[in-house]
Parts: C-alpha cells; sequence; structure tokens
C-alpha cells in the first residue's frame, strides 16, 4: 500500500502558493503541506487563512519558520518552490544535497542556454542544478520527470505557446523561415501579489496595454522546448483587465497547405491519452472562462481558406495549469501517482 | 472686463488633482494651473502627462517646485490643496497668512468641533483657520463661499448624504429619534493612487466588502452639517469593484406619513436653480453610471407603500462633484463665476 | 450498504441548474444526474456542454426529453426543478402525487401565507403542496426537511438575510418594533441567464444601482421564515457589476445593549454543528469573495461603541448556498447522507 | 458669418448615434440634431434621455418620425446613418437623389470592390452610390471628403490598423510578400447595445476570446485602403471584458531593417498637421485607456533588435474615432470647420 507524501511549500502567501497549498491540502495521496516561512519575510501572517479567509472552516494552515531539521524530523518527500527565482536560485542547491525532491515555480532552473538566462542576471552559475533540472512539462517531458530530483516548472506563458504549437512543429508541418507569432494576453495574477502601479485597479479596470515587447523573458523557454532560434519565433505579451486566465494566439505558416482535418489528427495523436489538454477542434475555439479553475489546457485553431496559414490558441489558467496545477501533474508523476490526482 | 484667474494646484499626480489639473485646462476664466511639487515628493514625473499620458497632444503640463516667491510671481489667484491632510493642516495657514485664497481638497478644515476632529490626529491646533474655513457645499452655503478665504472642499461620501438629506431635514419631515441609516457603496478611485493590497486588481475584482463600520471619519462630517448627532446618523462604507462612483442608499423615517408627491415637491424646492443637482424623484432611481464623468450630484427616492419611510438614493462621480469638481464650483462662487462654467 | 441516488435536474442550462448538475456528477453519493429538456424548450442544446464547455472533458451531458415513464425506468430518487416558478407551479405537484420527492429551487412553493404569494401571481392555487412543502434551510429545518417530501429551495437574499438574522431574532436580542433595515447587493448571475438591456455588459459594467426598493418578492419569504411583518423589515437589493455573489449588511436595534462577546456567543451556539455557516465574528467581517465557489454562508458583526445598534454582514455564493448547493445539502438530508458530502 | 450647420441622425439610440447626438448637441457650430425614428422601430423612446438618463439636464432630446416633408422644413445639412447596413443601404441613396449630403456609419458603402462587399450580402446593387461613396478617413482622404455628398465613415477596427499601417506602407518600408498580422482587440461596445448572450455580463466579465478568425467582414476595408490582397494581410478579432476601446498589435517584417528613428520619423512626417493621430513613439506604447473618451486615435511601435521586424501597437475609442467622432470629423472637413471642432 502507498504511502502519504509529506509535501512543504516556500511562498505559500502568493498568488501560485496559495493555490498549491490548497490543491496540495485536499490531494488524496498527500499529507497537509508545511508552509514554510522565508527567513525574510515580513509583515507575513501566522496562518495562510489569514491572508485567504476563504480558507477558513478547513482546520489550521499555519506557517512555520522553515529549517532543514525541520525538513527532515517531517519526514518532508517533496519541496515547492513558490518563491522568486532569486531565492531559488540561492536556497533550491542546497535542498537537492540534502536529498530531497524539488518542484520549483519560479524561473531559476527552466532555461538549459546560459545566454537565455542571462535576462535573469544569476549571480552565480549553478552548472550541476542547471543540467539536472527538467523541464516540467508533463506533455513533452514525462520520461524525464518521472525520477527526475529538481523539476522546473515551466513558465505560464511558455505553457501556453509550447503546448500549442509542439504537435505540429514535431510533425514537420510548421514553416520555421517564415517565423511564428505569438501574441499572448494575461490576467493580473500573473504579475503577482505585490501591490504596484501596474496592478492598482484603477490602473487595469478598462485598461487593455501591451508590455516586453521583444523583451519578455519568458522568450527563451520558448525558443529552448521548441527547439528554434529567436529569428522564428517573436512573442508579445498583454495585461488582461481579469483576475486570472491567459489566452495565446498564435500564427503559423504551414510548410504546406494542410486539410483542417489532417492538423486536428496530429494534434488529437499527440495528445492521445493526455488528461490535462483538451483539443477544440477546428469548430469552436477555445476561451479563456472554459479553462479557468481547472488544470487544463485547452487548444483550437483556424485554418485560412487556401490551407496556408492556421492561427492556434490556446487557453489556460495561469495559476493552475501555468503554475499550481502543472507543479501537482509533476509531483503525480514523479511520485507515481495517477496523472489527474488531486486536480479534478 | 474680468481677467482670467491664475490657479495652482499641490497634488496634481493623484486622482483627484488630476481631474482638477484637466478641468481648470479647459476652463474658460482661468489661465493653465501651476502644478506643483511638494518638497517631500519623491520619484515624482516633471510633467503630468508621464504619470497621465492621455493628457499628451495638449501642450506642456510641468510640475514646478513650490515656493512662495514663485506663487507671487505667477500671480496667483487661488492655491487648490488635493494632497493628504495632514499636508495642508502644515501648509495652509501660511497661504492664508500669505494672502492666497485656498480651497483644500482633503479632509484638513472640513470639522468644526475638535470632538470630531481627534479621528484626524492633528498634531497641532489652529482656532483661526478652524473658525474661519467655510464648508464648500454650494447648494447649502454659496452665501459663505463667495468671499471665503479657506474654502474645505466636502469629503466625497458626505457629499452623497447631505444633499440627499438636507432638504427632507430642514423642513422637519425626518424622525431623527428614530434615527437615520446611510448605506454608501464608493468605487475604488476614493482609496487613493496609492498602490496597496485593497487596491490591488485581483482583490477588488469580483469582490465587495464593508469597511469602517462606525468608524469612518467622513461621519463627522454629516453630523456636523445636518445637525445631529452620532445616535441619530449611522454611515457605512463599502468597497466597489469600479473605478469610480459613489452610490448612498439611505433609510429615513418620516416624522409624519406623506405623500412622494409632497416629498418630490420639497426636493424640487430646496435645489431650484442649482444647476449641479439632478432629482429623479419618485419615478426612476439614479444609478451610478448617469453622473460619471459630469458635476451632478443625482438624487431619487423611494416610498413605502403606507408613506411611513423612504429610501433615498443619491449617485455621484467622487472625483467630480465628490472632489475636484465641487472645487472647481466653489472656485466659480469666490471668483464671481457661473457655477456651471467649466463644469460642462 | 447504501445504494447510489438517482437524481433529475429539470433546467440545467440556467446557471443554477449547471452548478447543480456539476455538482451532482461529482456527488460521492449520487449517479449522473438525468438532465430534462421541457417540451417547451426551444433552440436547447444536446449536451449541456454545448452551452458549457468547461464541462468537456468530463463524459457526456446529454439532455433528454422527459416523461414520467422515462423517469420510473431510470429509478430517479429525487427531482431538482431549476425552473421557471410556473414551469415548477405545473408540474411539481404531478411529481409528487407520481410518487417522486422533489427539490424546487423556484419561489413557487416558499410562501406560506396566500397574501404573500399573490406577487408571484400563479394561475391556480393548489393548498395540498403549498401545505406540505417545507422550507429547505437546513439550518433552521433539518428536522422537516429529512422526511419532506416537497422542498422548497430557499431565495438566494433571503438566505444571506434569514441566517445573519435568526439568532438574535430567536433570542430575543432584536428590537423589532424600531424595525431591521436589510440592504442586500448581488452579482448579475441573481437575473438569470436571459440576456436583457439590464444584464448587457456595457450597462453593468462600472455600474451599481438599486432596484424593487419596497417590492421585491423576496421579502415574503424573509418575513415569513423571521416571523415579522412588513413593517418590522425592509429590503433593498441592489446589481452588482460582478458575475457571482451577495453582500447583505444588516442594520438592527439591539433589545437591550450587549457587548460583542455575547452576541457573538448567540451565533456561535446557534451555528455548532451547523457545517455551511462560517462565523467571522466581530474581528473581520466577511467578503464576498470568501464565499465564492463554496457551500458557505459567511457572517460577522460590528457593534457599536454603546453597544445599542449592530451591522451583520453576510455573504455567499447565489448560485451554491444561494441556489444549487443548499439544494444539494437538502438533498443530503433528505436521503441521509453528511451534509457536507459533495460540497467540498 | 457662417451659418449654423443643421444635422440630423437616424439610429441615435444605438451606442455610436448617442456618441454622436451628445457631440453634436454641444459642437459649436451645429445646431441640436433632429433625433430620427426609423418606421420599423418599436419598443422606442420618445425622449433619449430616457434611454440614457445621463442626459438628463441638458434639456430634451426628442425623438421625431422621419419624413423627407420634415428633413427640408427643418432644413437639416447632413444626415448621419447610426443604423443598421441593410437600413443605410435602402435609405440613403434616396438621401442623397433629394440633396442631402449624408455620412454613414455602417458598413454599407465602405467597400469598392463587389468581391468584398459580398460578405454583407447586399439584396441589390447602386453603382452610382458605391461609385459616389467616400471613404472617410481624414488622415488619408481629406481632399476627396470635402466635397462628397456621400461618406462612408470607416469601421472601428479598420481605423485602428489603417491608420497604424499607412504611413510605413506608403513608404515601401513593409515586406509585404511576407504578410501582415493585425491582432486586435475590441471593447463589448463594438458588439452593439442589443442583448445576446455574447453581451451577457456574467459570460463577458473575467472571459476573453478570438471570433471570425480569418473571416471578420472589416477585413475588405483594411485590404482596400491599404492597397493589399489578402494573402498579405491577416486580421483576428478578439473580444476584451469592456466597454469600450480598441488595441491592435500589428506585425510587419520590414523591406529592409531600419532605425526607431527612421521609422518613427515617417510616423511624425506623415502625420504632421494631422490633429487626431498621436505618436507615442518608440519609448512608450499606448494603452487603451489613454484614448478613451477622446478622439485620438494613439500609435506607437518597438522595433526587434536587429532592426528586421516591428510591431506596431494602436489604440482608439471604438464609439469616437472608431465611429462618431470620425463621423463629426468628417462633417468639419465637409462643412468647412475646423478638423478639431466640437470634438475636445
Amino acid at each position: 500500500m502507498r504511502a502519504y507524501l509529506q509535501p512543504a511549500i516556500f511562498g505559500a502567501t502568493g498568488y501560485s502558493g496559495y493555490e498549491l497549498a490548497r490543491l496540495l491540502t485536499r490531494h488524496p495521496a498527500a499529507k497537509k503541506p508545511l508552509l514554510l516561512r522565508r527567513n525574510d519575510e515580513s509583515g507575513g501572517c501566522n496562518d495562510l487563512s489569514e491572508a485567504y479567509p476563504q480558507l477558513a472552516g478547513n482546520g489550521g494552515f499555519p506557517l512555520e519558520t522553515f529549517s532543514w531539521e525541520r525538513m527532515k524530523s517531517a519526514g518532508v518527500d517533496v519541496m515547492f518552490f513558490a518563491t522568486p527565482h532569486e531565492f531559488s536560485r540561492e536556497l533550491v542547491p542546497e535542498a537537492v544535497s540534502q536529498g530531497f525532491r524539488v518542484i520549483d515555480l519560479s524561473g531559476a532552473w527552466r532555461l538549459k542556454h546560459s545566454a537565455n538566462r542571462e535576462v535573469y542576471g544569476f549571480a552565480a552559475a549553478n552548472d550541476a542544478c542547471d543540467e539536472a533540472a527538467v523541464y516540467g512539462m508533463p506533455e513533452l517531458h514525462a520520461d524525464e520527470i518521472w525520477d527526475a530530483t529538481l523539476v522546473a516548472n515551466p513558465g505560464c506563458y511558455p505553457t501556453s505557446v509550447i503546448l500549442a504549437l509542439a504537435p505540429w512543429m514535431r510533425a514537420g508541418l510548421v514553416d520555421l523561415d517564415h517565423g511564428i507569432i505569438c501574441d499572448s494576453k494575461s490576467g493580473v495574477s500573473g504579475a503577482g501579489k505585490q501591490p504596484t502601479p501596474k496592478t492598482h485597479f484603477v490602473e487595469v479596470d478598462g485598461d487593455f496595454s501591451a508590455y516586453s515587447v521583444f523583451g519578455h523573458r519568458h522568450t527563451g523557454e520558448m525558443l529552448e522546448q521548441l527547439g528554434v532560434d529567436s529569428g522564428s519565433l517573436q512573442f508579445t505579451p498583454h495585461l488582461l483587465p481579469i483576475p486570472r486566465g491567459i489566452l495565446s494566439t498564435i500564427y503559423v505558416k504551414l510548410a504546406q497547405p494542410a486539410s483542417a482535418a489532417e492538423l486536428e489528427q496530429v494534434l488529437r495523436e499527440f495528445y492521445a491519452g493526455k488528461p490535462w489538454v483538451r483539443l477544440f477542434g477546428a469548430a469552436r475555439l477555445p476561451q479563456i472562462k472554459f479553462s479557468l479553475h481547472t488544470n487544463y489546457c485547452d487548444i483550437g485553431f483556424s485554418l485560412s481558406p487556401d490551407g496556408k496559414r492556421a492561427v492556434l490558441v490556446s487557453c489556460l489558467d495561469n495559476l493552475l495549469k501555468g503554475a499550481a496545477g502543472q507543479a501537482v501533474q509533476n509531483m503525480n508523476l514523479m511520485f507515481g501517482c495517477n496523472e489527474k490526482e488531486g486536480l479534478q
């Protein structure tokens, strides 16, 4: 009989961390997660339900001060980092060397090429961890995730873009020379819980804007995972006046004219047996609302009348399939659970 | 022939200050306002259009460092303070003693009774200014405003409550022993431009909450202006997930049963010739949207079938009739302009 | 060993009906519900996932044409009506006479006094059903619900008002002669799925309004359940620019001055062992967001400094505790399940 | 001395028509517009302020039954059609033959090529009017507008796309063989005032979706005005959960690498002396909010580090520069007024 997993979470007070705490608390194969306070955290709360009163009535969610002793005495099996990448970059290597398996939701370990990592400005190199880290996208890397020590949970934007493009690109259907355009739109929780002028209600409500054009740091993940260079894929993020959700509109020229049925077939085969991707085919496109509060990435497309160009549309909940949900999906793979467990 | 007024504004980068700058810039009797930077202001901008790019294309809006010399050389006629009350409390007395006429949008000078002022915790008393200050609600105090040196511009909530209640109360129609209940709802700009957890888009959107029950500092204004004590009027503010606008639902027991026609008549007589109050009578109630981006306070009511109880509903734009618009209305009265000038 | 329940739902395409279908589908003690199409329904869909693509990936949700034969051959144990009250008024009596247990989410059977029922304008009297119907508020009527044949599921506004007021009123703490004021605010899904000018996004967004003052048909439920007459309780609903959730601000004069601790104690005792009411006491008030997507009714209050008046604040999700969630809670009681089953 | 213009408006109860009525009412060179009721209009109002109570306090806005006699006796100079294109297609030719100058806000007369007009499915051909109609984009066609009899006011999406692209395309800077991608996002008022499932608040709020991919009928305008074929320009509209505003993100490959300064210079020269286009250059991109409630089209861009690709961003208020504002701008040109008159 399977033993229960003991997870621990750094950063549960943030939006992704809260979702993670919520998911793990009701995960049938996991004990209640340990919630760890960073030493440098100020103004924090003693119980997660102070910051999120919606948790009331479900027992206590105490935040504890972190120490390696505590991790060991509690028998922690897996440590989740829902923290700034600088923090992950510092503490994760020690966690690994102490023998813990780690799922990191930050951008600290996602990029394989040091040139791509430059946008993050990491203080120090860490070749061992950079190399060991597995990009935690179960639909693409399940065979590496199951026994990984360090899983780099993908970014929210890259999840929506890579899952949409991977099937056709691997099948050679996309004209890479022409270049791919990814026009993505995200809700405000993607900007984090810290109040800033950019997340002020009065500024955001009724507005819409593009940002970081030609310079968003999630671009590197897309290039590496899809195996193209920066001349072949262009990514533009926008800020939607909604709390959560991402929709990516992706423009491709096909290597040669195709029918909608052929294109849909390639998607269906690629995602056969993958429970967390839903295909909308060519008949109806996904909308952000369909995927909210779920771990699904929804994918659909439209084909030009001449069959030469296609527009892929993919949607997901940036806090779930784009963060905490995918992290739990990775945990499931790492510990032999069913991929859907705790996510329905 | 009338000379053009020269206004100056402290605090133009805030939401009310910006509206004030916008209104004064196109006011037919005023020169472009001087925009003054507080010495303690950090991280500020050099031109207001940096903070509010919607101003682009309308010439420069430079922010200047404040000095009394500059005030005088520029021939400033009236100084507007759209600043925290602590700042007003400090600088306004000097402005007055230097001979400037002042319209202060903060809560610094609104309260006549020192007991009511306690909620603001002012560091020092200032009897002269407290006494000289005129409560700048033109519909009630036009006869004092025209030659006032210091006008205390009313709070947004009090404007919506006092304008709704004053006619019936002055006519003795309200049962004061029974007590009045003011249930008010405001958009987020009322909380100011400073980003805080309470103004974060993700927290506010889709939510609604009551706050400062039995303890909001605008209550004192209502009590003083309506001439009742705290046992007779109860005020509860709520936060609406919209950028601007206030709706107050006000519950009164009538001193004796009345007809809707009588009640409407009292309102119509009271507001005859007052251009910035619109009466909706008993047929249709005002909604926030009707008054947005205008200087109107809209007032309507419903009467119980037995004629014993009434519900008043009043709406206004908290940044206009609740702040900058009413300030310009006061300026108009102080300098002999038509009350509507620059506000249409 | 317990057999699985077979529920059937009329009206699953509406907002409450959809939530009901969703809840029952994953209810551990229930089989997948039969979804019934009304004969008069036009333009409908064949599968609920056509109207709610968020259901995709969870099997089929076919809509069937209704017949009593089908009800019997399928072994239906309980019929849910999430339909207009006229429809319920017509079909429910036959369902009862055919031996089915019924939970009706409409207003058809909630009111005991024929005078209160007049607002609904029912075509015909039905004394037997009017008498037999049990008001399905488990926190007040569990002892009647368990063996009821016909449960009238409470209205969304009444649930938020009655649950907040019942404990203090039953304890004689409220001055009824003074009168109670219930100022309630609801999200737009309360207005139903039918597109109207009042639910058009452009009309609602950024707006806020009162409606049906002194005339909302939910008032009768509050009066009957709390045992007061219309002179003692006044109800004003408002439309919030959010999709779902209700907050009621309730003003009471206490029969005699009390302390917050005493008042809180009465609430705690009343709701001891009631899993779907959460008390926020006097320290922090509930907000709409805390109860969204849950079956909780959250209740808190503030007391005036002199201990004479109190403001109760209650929040709930109008589609769950205010409709479908409470219906499932009633089903749990009727069929011997734990009250929390299928609602977490 | 200039005589005052007498405008008349068909369709003032719609969103664009209302804005038009509002603008013309305060236009310094125009008399109050006649508001015309279509004969087939049912359930209408007698005064525009019934549908738009925000107009209250500004005199009456009576809706009149249309007749040619009334047009002539009132001395109408210009007829605005803010009506469905079928209606315009039917009545405009008669208006022209009766000697009236017409500005039509519908899609009835915008397209020169009959193949492009097919998407509208017009019942009958009308070569004379199709030929005579001038595309009313003042920044491109001022020389034809001034003496036009029939002005086809541009669509909202095409205005945002054409104004952004025209300068670089006319200067030969864009690689047309590569193809241009226009990813546009619009607020809900673009879908009109008629309530539908697609404009229901509960459906739209918190959601975001693409629609009419490869098939939106505004595409033809873009192709004709920019002089390209459908293989060279791809347009994808999306629905934003905001009431008004459009942002277009436009992807171009440059014919040869350029510097930001060169590109900005071309824009500046093209729009020199054009008051209703604001250039944001390469430093800061426009956001929807900056242009709301104004007649500006705001344009900015970002250039890829290698200077080979650019992303143009343009914003406007779909009801003003995208409809009623541009219509007034056209009227100004047609009757010798300053282009800015009545629009500030």
